[in-house]
């Protein structure tokens, strides 16, 4: 990899670090990749064609979408694509297609950032480096600044070598993977269908600095609920009864969420994160909502969470006569990699001068991913996927206000997908 | 009062205390009362002519109440009379008709017993003379003895001075006064719907010896629940998803029960005094009973609570997808006193030689009285209705295994009762 | 009453109804009332000389009062008396000494604003009329701005008939009486142990249009609690052992507040009003906080609900293994009006041209009141104290948005007040 | 295996299925077990020699052990035997040292029954036969009858043939299994402390008929916690705030510990599968029983899982003011099966006529077994240790009252354990 690449690859990750665009508002953000694949010859589709609105989990009003269209065209985006993605489906498939008779091969990269106000610390090496974030309350903290990075540094690397390859490759740049929100409107709208073989990938993680997981098989299934209940105010003082209590009704289902039965078929996982009721002291609360998320080793056990959470749900309203509303706001399926398509990254991987040990697998349950949408899609139709972890020397955990990664992880991220493209659509 | 009627008092409570039998299966006592009230001239009636089966609470199945004829005809009961009561329908109404225009009076008295095992204490004075309960798990220690003895007593005194009467005196001997189940079915009988005055009363309660309470008007309101969750057994370790838990359905209720909210109507009640769940430590618990009682103020605010109770056990039961039956074994109404009558009380206990003071009125709200019916019903058809207390010098509080009276005090109900008629029912 | 005074009544109110201040910033309406006490020749204490810090609570930090302090100064403050108010003691004691022998009368009116986003209705009066809130965010709802300025009203009558009372008349406006936060302070300070004759009111509660009632007896003791649990984050679903989950705490202890019992020394209530806890869905909550109510129709069941509230909150943390700071941020007693006072007080508004109908006593629960700190303090010390209401026309119910009165309740607050005065404090 | 060794086993598996004993009361079993061992001239080591009293879980008291004793010596217990198991010691070892050189190797059966009611449908096999349980609520049904005739039938098959064995060859007859609470004690008495080769087994388990599993690791590390609260009764209705409510304390306990965390180091469970409070419906309940029981993949997660429900349980009792007990009556650690040990096990279950199928190991979470004590200890001490099953036709899942195996399945187990001895003590 040659030393401009390396810094185009540092330029990007940079830029998006300082701009950060949570899910499915990534409009600046796709204008810029847009515009670069394009540069480079690619065929993009983009917008509707790549994204089922039905299927968008957690989407944002009208009012969001624009006032980030606004903010988008004055923090330089490309202007010319940020038209393309002004309705806020800000999904991209960039193609290169050899015409070569050769296999599909999809790599995927995710764009969006979290709800996280940066560490202004002095020691953190953004802000050393005058790189973090301009924006308030959103930030980079999960590297989907360097998933970027990598996939146009990979975008790069193909077509100065284009001649090559077989068959067709293909890069997915996905909004939303946070809250696993996104990759079901793009499973849905058919961009893996064809796909021989699908390459996911994350950095950190806790994998250490040059070392490569091959198949990270520990992604649970998962379902992001919002709920609301609505009851009925009153005095608490002068007419407690005139009240339906939301606040108990949620406390409540609560407790009783989290006393979800464990299942025998492999872990499993329920969380409330956020409660908030009521809005004063002496008033029977009328309203209360709650943040859940419920999780399985295998998509079964997640669904049993989620039903018996249903349940559990109505119960409560019930109890306390309140009506309520359950909102499903991300969904991820529980998803295992191809071995045969592990075991040809660890080959690949193996004479990267970025990576110093490899991994087979890493079966430990953490979090979610919805990369398993594509990956079940692809299995399910005869194709091979795998999931593939870039170590890094993390300055915190991801979520951190101080998360950092160290910027090299790119070169081995770009390096060794490369080598995985030229192996799979060698040209015979 | 003559010595004898006092020796006698004393020698039928003491029997009674030996002999106790609960609710519903008064029927040694029932025998025994309707003989001495025969004797003496009464016209009697019992059984379905004045209980109405279907509002029966609690009730007793046929085994357990063939069980308690077989122990009565072993026990000394009365075995002309014992075959009226053989069908569990062990209410009394005793009746004086003097053939003379005037005043319809009923007088009211129980016979029940409570499940509770009588105190082998030497100084526990029943110990002591010999007269403490012969029947493990059952015991007078509420003073129903008492009360049906005051019944005997004034019966005597009536007959005694017939002439001196006019219009009709009755005296109702009530059954399953505990856990208010009784007073309903008699009432549905129509026994008291012909009622000028009604006069219910108590020893005990709290009021000093030697005192009296025209007016008791603290009884609350109440239901009396019995609920069972019906759910589904499974091996906790190897299949705990597979369960439907009856025992946390149930933990769940008993506590969002007592969580309902208070009510500006008036004080209020709940308590779920037994809980019961679950068969094994290692498995999912299949089942669950609980004993619930609501209470209010007045009817309303029972009601309220009871109908709160509702919702909650239907809540809790389809939380954990668990079913769930709900039976009323007891229920009493909330009653004021007919203030014009207590005062007639408050004029006759005066000049008793067995009353040293008089209060009026008592609104402390305390336990619960079925007799409310009958209080209920007179009123609501244009007649009178008082509840009054006769203190006495209490060895323990009601319902304790060492509780006892004062037997002196069943002369002062005696004597205090029998001027009322002969103030009601004068012969002009 | 002549018509300068209505308009002067109407133009406080209207004043104070566009500019409400919440409790213990109370620095413009307090700079005001204070400069027009002063001009009638009034002597006043404030600040420190009439409240003891200590004894304040939930009182804001230093920003707030600075930042109130300037908006007062830019909306038309009395600026020489600002200065006084600066450090945040809103309280003021106006006292008129006839320097006859005569007894020590104390009135007492209240001045703060409730946190409430006014109606911007067309049909709401104060916005027909151009004079509703400017403040977004805080409303008088609960008639404070009639009350301060019946307290200026009853303080110009007395200016004017100076010659014709004997003894001490003082006037209290207290600051902080939503929440029952400043009276205690007040009374710690002293302001009433010498008063003979205390007399608080308030318009309004239900009491319809022309009625007044003398001794408002339903007042409940109070507490205000706000509670904050803290435990320990973590990813949930990576490492969900790793939290100390304070969300959860947080509900189990709302569930149980609400299932303590009830009382039988009179009525309770027990309200969570709000509960907010957590930061993210997927992170194991942190940090949860709840606005908590207890009261009791005595001082003493209110001590019961408040102390059962803190093993609940203490046993809910256990259970988490999280910390909690529990902080009490409002408190009123119980207190029973003395019926000598009221009988006076119907006898001096039985002629009143503004009042059509007189009630003795109102034994209502309903809300709480720390007018009753003074109450209790001026009986303890041998004096008499009452709470009288005057009714009025309510557009909707205290504490809501459309809350309205009718004017002229003013003018028979006034009326009614001043002849107490010259009732009590007449010149023999 | 001879036709008389097959009669054998069936009479004694019947003849301890007719007269079931439960943990620690194994009177009857203990000493016709040890007659046949010393009949056949193995060295035995009964009572305190093979057990340390203070590591018994759930011992039953003195009167219940004299009261078994009794009953053993009218139903043909061994009376020689007999006074040896009298204090409740049950657990006996039997040796056969070769007196040549060799390695120790240790069998392990157990020998407790259930609280079960055997069904008395005909179609239950044993009904069938007339050998089902002559003991109301006790029943064989998990196999252990089968288990000690499978361990007095290899005693046989090894004394038969002792001349081909070298070292020494152990057999433990181990009480109480059910609950985990025998095996720590026997452990601690250092009975496998020189064992080389340990293997425990057990029959059925879902396993197929004919099938053994060579290495089953799934058992789970438990705790089996007993809970009684203790408060303070009061009446409901009359003074409900005197009481403190053990039954409140008890379900919000049942409630939270359900809702303990899932842990990421592995499987937990949870299960409170008895509650019993409360002793009068209009009483304030004043004492709780709870059985509980925690589970973990591996014994740190059990240890997680135990120390969360203490809290839980501490906090609860704290939050109702009542007092609490926590007494542990039983727990097993996790373990893994020596692969090398497995593999012999699978070499020697090869040849077997009884045997089909043989499965190398099973790592499904499921029920727990104390047989993991002497696991560990062999293991720690530098010996291998494994776990076998084998499958049989189960007539209904172990634990339910129609419990029955195919006999033929002990014909295996002996058969198998007989090979694995040859092989591991062979005469070089």
């Amino acid at each position: 990899m040659n030393t401009e690449l390396k810094e185009r690859l540092i330029a990007w990750r940079r830029d998006f670090h300082r701009h950060p665009e949570q899910g499915f508002l990534e409009l600046r953000t796709a204008s810029i990749v847009a515009g670069e694949l394009d540069r480079l010859g690619y065929t993009l589709k983009t917008g509707l064609d790549v994204m089922v609105p039905e299927e968008m989990m957690g989407r944002h009003d009208r009012e969001a979408i624009e006032k980030q269209v606004d903010w988008a065209r004055q923090h330089d985006a490309n202007l010319e694509f940020l038209e393309r993605f002004r309705e806020g489906y800000t999904g991209i498939v960039a193609e290169w297609d050899t015409g070569r008779p050769g296999p599909v091969t999809t790599f995927r990269v995710d764009m969006d950032a979290l709800p996280i106000v940066e560490s202004d610390d002095a020691g953190h090496f953004p802000q050393q480096q005058g790189f973090s974030s301009t924006v308030p309350g959103s930030m980079h903290a999960c590297g989907h600044d360097a998933h970027t990075s990598i996939g146009l540094g990979l975008a790069v690397r193909i077509s100065e070598t284009a001649e090559s390859f077989s068959g067709v490759i293909r890069i997915l740049f996905q909004p939303a993977e946070e809250g696993t929100r996104g990759a079901k409107s793009m499973t849905a709208a058919g961009v893996v269908d064809d796909t021989d073989y699908f390459i996911a990938s994350h950095v950190g993680t806790g994998v250490p600095h040059r070392h490569v997981v091959a198949a990270a098989n520990g992604f649970m299934a998962t379902t992001k609920l919002n709920v609301t209940f609505r009851g009925k105010a009153s005095h608490a003082g002068a007419k407690p009864e005139d009240g339906n209590n939301a606040l108990l009704a949620a406390a409540n289902a609560a407790l009783n969420l989290h006393a979800i039965s464990r299942h025998s078929g492999g872990a499993s996982r329920i969380n409330v994160g956020e409660l908030h009721a009521g809005s004063g002291r002496n008033i029977v609360a009328d309203s209360a909502e709650m943040k859940i998320e419920t999780r399985g080793e295998t998509s079964e056990v997640n669904r049993y969470v989620r039903e018996q959470a249903e349940s559990v749900i109505a119960g409560a309203a019930a109890m306390y006569g309140v009506a309520y509303e359950l909102d499903i706001v991300g969904e991820a399926t529980s998803s295992k990699c191809s071995p045969e398509l592990a075991e040809i990254l660890v080959e690949c991987a193996t004479p990267s001068p970025f990576v110093e040990q490899i991994v087979f697998e890493d079966n430990t349950s953490a979090g979610s991913e919805d990369a398993t949408y594509f990956m079940e899609r692809v299995k399910g139709r005869g194709g091979l996927a795998t999931y593939c972890i870039f170590g890094t020397n993390l300055a915190a955990g991801h979520h951190n206000e101080k998360f950092d990664i160290d910027e090299e992880t790119m070169f081995a991220g770009v390096d060794v997908l490369y080598r995985v493209a030229q192996r799979l659509n060698a040209l015979n």
